[in-house]
């Protein structure tokens, strides 16, 4: 019974039905196929207003190619310390701009704050001797899978475009906190000042696919350059386009999204004062302490070990395919352990 | 009617079996699945000899991801100079490696000889001051539909050895070249020399996949660390291993090679003395003149112009899923064109 | 009256006395004449160990150069975020090593301490998702003035080590911190678990020279082809090792740090407890508040402000060439303010 | 009696002699002294035209600096295949901007020329797969010790403009080059349509000196940035500026490329046919033969091979301050040994 990682799950059937629907002939390679000349309208009304939307096969690309198109080799991006982009991708932001440097933000519940932006912005006025402040990254749904409010978004992104920053989204959990806040894709992302959105559907029952959104347009500049030198451009595009179409477009990001946000609540209300951090998207943080969670993974249960060694903490993925009695079951066990 | 190019090509029907197949509940993420698991086992299978194997979703990370792992930021790497590497990566080799020099051969048919290899090793002599002889990269079959002999290949990987410097193949048609060769894997591969392969799938039947094979695995050194950090490990690896393993296990390569280049084999006899390069793929290199090619435009035929302009050049790519009908149709035109 | 720093200090006579000396006929270039050649051994009996020993016109240099050396592109690189790598060199040691990331500790009086840097490099498990901890740098002095004890830097070179770091020094204000601790150059260096040092000579009387001085000879690696293709080899290699002979053989190094570090204390003994730092080198960081910094500003002294913004914080550097007489005017205004 | 480079001369006395007096006080560090806020007044009389320039120690880091401003990491930068950046600077330019790739033309001489441009520009269409033509570099005088004339440049120049590339000249020898053509040196720059100049001061004269300068103001963009993080950016930025002060106020580098060429017409002139190249500057290549080679060393002449091996070519470089009697033997000797 495995809660490790959205990763671990399969791909929807809308999926693999999809790839098999464009799988008919030739279609021109590299992004000229008609389904991959659909991606910026079907997005553009996804978010109701005009996007440039470019495909991608992981998260990583999509975050990475968005901040090196956003900042210059010595421009500083400023993140959540949990961010996937500062402990999850091997330092692929840094490869990918020329230099970057990641800058550390703490915050509870793995948010970022205006006030810490703006201390960190000011730690060390900005000169030629120093790295430039560049754009603020969002993790929406964060890594502790907690959603950023719209008011929360703005206020973050007003200060950054006061400073002369960008903002990127890292919507890698997109749809579930979508799903979790009830509210249009636009309230989070461009309505609240989101530059560039990373907008994942890999986790969420795609196969392997990405967009890399601009609510900008005048910040693509030089992204498709970028993105083949990095051997992101897939030859035959139509195969991930055709995932982020049938993802869009019949309602499948929300359909997952909903599914594992709710079983995500039923193990969050067991949880109780154990909890570590509100259940606003897919994941779920608990204090156990050691002992239980050697008995939990005694009765069969998978999960990683979260914080610092010892901790007792643990995470907890729901998957838009786990399996409900897997759920049910690590309810029960969780509810027996008489958690604080 | 399509000879643009094997990108435009659909993947095979054995491929979208093979993705529904493993498209089971849960597997672990990036790699630790049982398909990608088994890579190891089937390629050194197939390439008689035991190798390491890494999947990619495309060429162009194949190729670069090699190149950077066997070349230092300071290195030069000898190429054809119609090699893909060369002419059609936006300079993806220079960006993973951290800026590797691309020195460009001449050589008949799109081949590399030792002769030209050691010339331009010799050009300059190699001190602190200049960039370090690295790697020769040959590609097979050639973008010139040719291939090299097991012959062939030696003597340039001999030389190649002397100096220092190791040997990558860029194998995007590799099937091709194998199936007319008629030979085992490893007689172009590791017995003739070669250090690391870029093993292509894609432009022969699957959907996005190909491997970087290390027949010397000591050099594999810090490969997985620039695979992540380039975005090219994917969270739901079981996907693109299970392509891969369907296309060597199935005979899935040589099925679709055999077709492929027999067809290219029909154009090439009708193109006569009009013929470029001998045709040893599935590509075709014809002399028309600028006349003839807008006759066949008009009859419906696509493909693109090759060499300088207003060359007359023009170059058939017949895919694994070519109409045979469109290939007879091409061949009965070229004849009516009375080629030279 | 400039206490601003210690880069507006002249050359000392002694550099220039060397330059002229060197200047005489045709000598062999980048670095294979007389004086580079002696590099080595005079430093080697400098630090009464045998070091491999570069030269290079900049401290900026001289890190970078060190940290690309030992850090992969993947690395992390554990400093103190008031480090001048951190926060004066505008993303250079990113730039040098392709990419790796600048860890930011924290520590009173500019120091990183073995219970921080553990916990830093414990902050996130490491595999091949995240950089690779490769480094820790020590500045010495510190930003702030201060200086490691040798039993300090021994702490956190053998956590470095044990946990598979490598130690480097940026001993920018290395004179300055030696003359203040009277200890042997060797016990804050290689005896104490340092293995690659910024040699400074810069601040404290040289012209633009700086070495980088391996302890570890095995780590030097690639650092000459790194040093040629960042344009930091220098052709005319005799009037920068010339510098750097002087500094160190006729005790240059030492006079001029001894009468830095004098002259600071006198103004830190006037500070009282408004001192920020203690005194262990030729930077004094006063608590003045705003009125009493505009106070002395009219009366002609120059300083910088410090610390976050209306901190009241102001950073006094004495520089090897200072003015005794500003030196005394300051410490007479200083007092005359009644500081805390 | 040494022939080898113009990197082995000495420093001028006139340059010591502008250390000196420029050592006096404290001067406000990283370029904000008074002699090198000069520098842009003093460089833009010497063109007659505003120019924006900046020091740095090295040609290398003049070079690699220029053209990192004028490409992008995906661009193809086009030299003569003798160029410095080409074969003497460990693939720095590719370093600095971040993946660039030389694109090596042929050309009599050491000389680029515009066909052998076109063609190399036309080689493969530029699309988003293939690097992106971006800068052709001159260097002035040439590897070969000739010189383009005015009306080569403006050729090039035209060409580059009108296909979308930037012109940079590499004037490592610029005053030799200039005083022999005994032209303005506005006249071989911006007016012949060169964007931005590498001003060598070392070779002639300097001690490490050179100044990159833009014609085109608008294309200084992220200068400073890149000069700072690859540490080119000077602590003591006077002593650096104090000697292209003296280079260009004082006729220094008019004298000493006077003098320097004068002596090679001597040689040039006993090489009769056997001189490979004409004599434009202050190099002579001359075709020995082994044997010839050998005696001269017997005679104790110190000068490089040329050429490819046992080619029987040999490169004499007269210095600035070669001493008279030694190139008076040379000739001597040239004239007994009664080359063709």
């Amino acid at each position: 019974m495995r809660f490790l990682s959205d990763n671990t799950a399969s791909a929807a059937p809308e999926i693999l039905a999809a790839l098999s629907e464009v799988n008919q002939g030739q279609a021109i390679a590299y992004g000229n196929d008609p389904w991959t000349l659909r991606l910026d309208e079907v997005l553009s009304s996804f978010f109701a207003t005009e996007v440039k939307a470019f495909a991608v096969a992981t998260g990583t690309a999509a975050n990475s190619l968005s901040l090196a198109t956003l900042s210059p080799p010595w421009g500083a991006v400023y993140a959540h310390e949990s961010a996937h982009i500062c402990v999850d991708e091997c330092g692929a932001p840094q490869f990918f701009s020329g230099g970057a440097q990641l800058m550390y933000l703490r915050g509870e519940h793995g948010k970022v704050t205006p006030g810490d932006l703006a201390a960190a912005i000011d730690f060390h006025p900005a000169d030629v001797h120093t790295v430039q402040p560049a754009v603020v990254c969002l993790t929406q749904a964060t890594e502790f899978g907690t959603t950023y409010r719209p008011a929360e978004i703005q206020a973050i992104s007003s200060l950054a475009h006061e400073r002369g920053l960008t903002v990127h989204m890292d919507g890698a959990r997109f749809a579930n906190a979508l799903t979790f806040l009830g509210c249009h894709p636009g309230d989070v992302t461009w309505r609240a000042g989101v530059d560039v959105l990373s907008f994942g559907a890999t986790k969420n029952g795609a196969l392997a696919a990405e967009a890399v959104v601009f609510f900008d347009r005048k910040l693509v500049r030089d992204f498709e350059f970028r993105r083949k030198r990095a051997g992101h451009l897939l030859s035959k595009s139509r195969y991930v386009s055709a995932q982020l179409l049938a993802y869009v477009e019949s309602g499948l990001w929300r359909r997952n999204a909903t599914r594992a946000n709710s079983l995500a609540q039923k193990l969050g209300r067991v949880a109780g004062r154990s909890l570590l951090h509100p259940v606003e998207s897919n994941e779920v943080f608990i204090h156990l302490g050691e002992a239980r969670k050697t008995q939990l993974r005694a009765e069969g249960f998978e999960f990683y070990d979260w914080g610092a060694k010892d901790s007792g903490e643990a995470r907890f993925v729901v998957s838009w395919d786990q399996d409900e009695k897997h759920v049910l079951a690590l309810a029960d066990s969780l509810e027996r352990l008489q958690l604080a």
